[in-house]
């Protein structure tokens, strides 16, 4: 095993298990990734075992076998891509299961503003970034699209924070100049415009190429962004050409309360549209009220959807209509919205995106499920696609990077309630098809079977067992 | 910490949380429970610590100190109920996770009827079944009513793991002679009340009183069941005064099945009340797509309901209407109805009886939202009432036994990622109040916070640190 946090010239042979396509898994047995210093994948052999990988592929890629660590996956156990979370607020943490009754707009006013607010204290900040980076890594989020607060020294705190950690990161400070608690909001729209700029200078100080971690523009919603603000935020966007995150249609009332605010746009999808927050590289959260009419205008600016299935059920937002959404041949990934959503865990998303889904299904049409390949493929590279990064993550592929996770899953056998050894919740008795391993994984499977996790080639999580 | 398996006298020490009512949780700290040698709770001391426990309570019940364990929870752990599952196959458990897109008819035929058939094999029954008892333990399950399967020496083995592993359990063996396949049916009325009759007896000769483990008398529902059938096991019912599982009104389609394999009966209530099959002892699992003259008549009955709310969405039956169910004044229960339902932890029931009723709010109503106190309520005292044992479990307080869990949620200093403690996935930063923690448990909590389990005052679980 790599030694944690030293990325090196690695080999990994085992079972690897990707998206083919949105309705396919993959499943590649007795195969080797070799990833260079770089963390990029340089080849993929099928039929390869640790002999083969050292006298035949080593020699071929000029590489010579002492440089090369040599990572075995169990049986039974297999390399799944790093999920990737399209829409996080990490300054959220803290209030993870904690949204009572609420909804959207009394949730944001009781729980969030204040935890959000609170985080100007920096060395609170440090606590809670650290805790939330920490903590999905070891659920294999390998990218999040991360909101952070107004405040630009504990947002850099948190770009800082991924950097070292070793979590790619998309960094928004939270812009929010009305509507908003006086303890917490931007004094102006160019106040607004300002401090976001600053966080884009901080990060391009420590990552310049954006290697890791990026700005990403955050309006945080129409109903807390004036004109003004949303007009100079979509001319930086077209300036920079930086990705842009904000929020749509979670909510009935939202829905009510933007129209109310915006007389004069057609909908809420061209608020944004008007102000050029509208385009390939803008990240839409939760669309669970959208028009056709919406729906049509976001597929034509190609922008993309978070899908965000906890976080509506739990704050009683409504139900995305995924399937719909697919066939209008948008691009979808998920997110967690904690602490909109109650877990920070992508795997939590991926089986409540099923569940939900199948909610849907209730109100008629069955053909709005979603298989369990479907939603791993949101986890993954549909994230990939959402945040613009799909050349280089969300699958295994020559040229992609080494993002990463090494699932392993209790047997019966192994997993002694009597021992130490405490594989999670799921059981495999032996008989299962690899099918089904993958099934009982996304059902009852938890941060305890996620083993190992990479970015860029980088050992960034590690189970203790 | 008692001796794993040897009941004694003991006294526990710490934080208590149980339902007060379906609304109110109580919060008792620094209390005691005093617990007897046969499990039952004798007396319970608020403003209680060790000091006062062992040189005035102990004198006044006459026990020497010497022969008390003394148990003390640690700051920020509490006691809670034991949870009641009051609806589980436990002949499913490898099949948890395992459903595809099915819905009920094609899942029993796909994957239910060849697992259940395959544990006449007693080699296989005794792994899966002791792996069920050992995992529902672990999850906090204290007391349990488990579906078998048709086979008696089976059925009977579970029976006896039940008792030899300590957890209390309802055992039934499925009555189903109709519309089955024929690898996996009873061969007539008569030999499935035979059947029926040789696992009460086998039950009644280990455990005579039933104090731990009780039959039920299981027809698997109306489609599987002759009318012939359903009679003379209603009349069974009526000798013996046992308790009776079924299912009910799960899936549209097994509704218009009903219909049409009885029509000459109201409902599909109305044919488990003709066979007298319907009464307070009845537990009628799912209730989704009940009219209001079916719930009316199960109110007149007195019969009680398993709500199974993670099945209910995973095999898309639809959402049981929880509020109008309560406001019928009928007593609910959760069961986890693995593996129509996923997961073989009660705590998941309790979260996704939270989001699911949060399902049927957005249909319209608000009101029909469950808090986190119901939910849990559910989860304890009102199982207890669902299986006729609200006089012992399902709370504290003297004359009951002790059948508890004891709760550790772990702390962002505490449970350190690069050290060997795993307290799970949820982190307590110190400024959560009491209903925050128990929300964060709620909401991310799993078997890792289950430290201890007991029932009737045994030590039947201990998670490993």
């Amino acid at each position: 095993m790599a030694v944690k946090g030293i990325p090196g010239r690695a080999v990994y042979l085992g079972t690897f298990i990707h998206s083919k396509s949105l309705e396919e898994l993959e499943y590649l047995h007795n195969s080797a990734a070799f990833v260079d210093e770089k963390g990029a994948i340089v080849a993929i052999e099928l039929d390869c075992d640790q002999k083969k990988a050292e006298e035949v592929l080593l020699p071929k890629l000029g590489w010579k076998k002492g440089e090369v660590t040599v990572n075995v996956a169990k049986p039974g156990q297999f390399y799944f891509p790093g999920f990737i979370d399209t829409h996080i607020h990490a300054s959220q943490y803290p209030n993870a299961g904690i949204f009572g009754k609420s909804t959207l707009l009394d949730w944001l006013n009781t729980y969030t503003f204040p935890m959000e607010a609170s985080l100007s204290n920096l060395t609170k900040a440090n606590l809670v970034y650290s805790r939330v980076i920490q903590r999905t890594l070891s659920h294999g989020t390998t990218t999040a699209s991360y909101y952070a607060t107004i405040d630009v020294p504990a947002t850099n705190l948190l770009a800082d924070l991924c950097l070292s950690l070793g979590q790619r990161a998309f960094i928004g400070r939270c812009c929010m100049d009305t509507l908003s608690p006086d303890f917490y909001r931007d004094v102006s729209a160019a106040s607004s415009l300002a401090d976001t700029k600053a966080t884009i200078s901080h990060i391009a100080s420590i990552d310049p190429t954006y290697a890791l971690v990026s700005p990403i523009i955050t309006p945080r919603f129409a109903p807390s962004c004036s004109s003004e603000l949303m007009h100079s935020l979509g001319a930086l966007q077209k300036e920079t050409g930086l990705p842009i995150q904000t929020h749509i249609s979670e909510n009935k009332n939202e829905v009510k309360l933007v129209a109310e605010m915006f007389p004069d746009h057609a909908s809420y999808t061209h608020v944004y549209d008007n102000h050029g927050l509208l385009g390939p590289k803008t990240i839409l959260a939760h669309c669970v009220h959208l028009t056709e009419e919406e729906v049509d205008l976001i597929k034509l600016r190609e922008a993309k959807i978070s899908h965000c299935p906890a976080s509506n059920s739990a704050i009683t937002s409504g139900t995305a209509k995924v399937r719909w959404l697919l066939e209008k041949g948008i691009e979808i990934g998920l997110g967690t919205d904690m602490s909109g959503g109650y877990s920070p865990s992508i795997l939590e998303a991926v089986r409540q995106a099923s569940l939900v889904s199948r909610h849907v299904a209730m109100e008629g049409d069955e053909k709005t499920k979603l298989s369990m390949e479907e939603v791993l493929y949101l986890g993954t590279r549909g994230g990939a696609k959402v945040i613009g990064l799909e050349e280089k993550i969300g699958g295994f592929g020559v040229g992609m990077e080494w993002d990463a996770q090494l699932i392993g899953l209790g047997s019966v056998e192994e997993n002694d309630f009597n021992g130490q050894l405490d594989m999670g919740a799921v059981d495999i008795f032996g008989w299962e098809s690899w099918e089904e391993r993958v099934a009982k994984w996304i059902y009852n499977g938890d941060d305890r079977n996620t083993l190992s996790v990479w970015v860029k080639g980088r050992l960034v999580h590690e189970r203790k067992l």
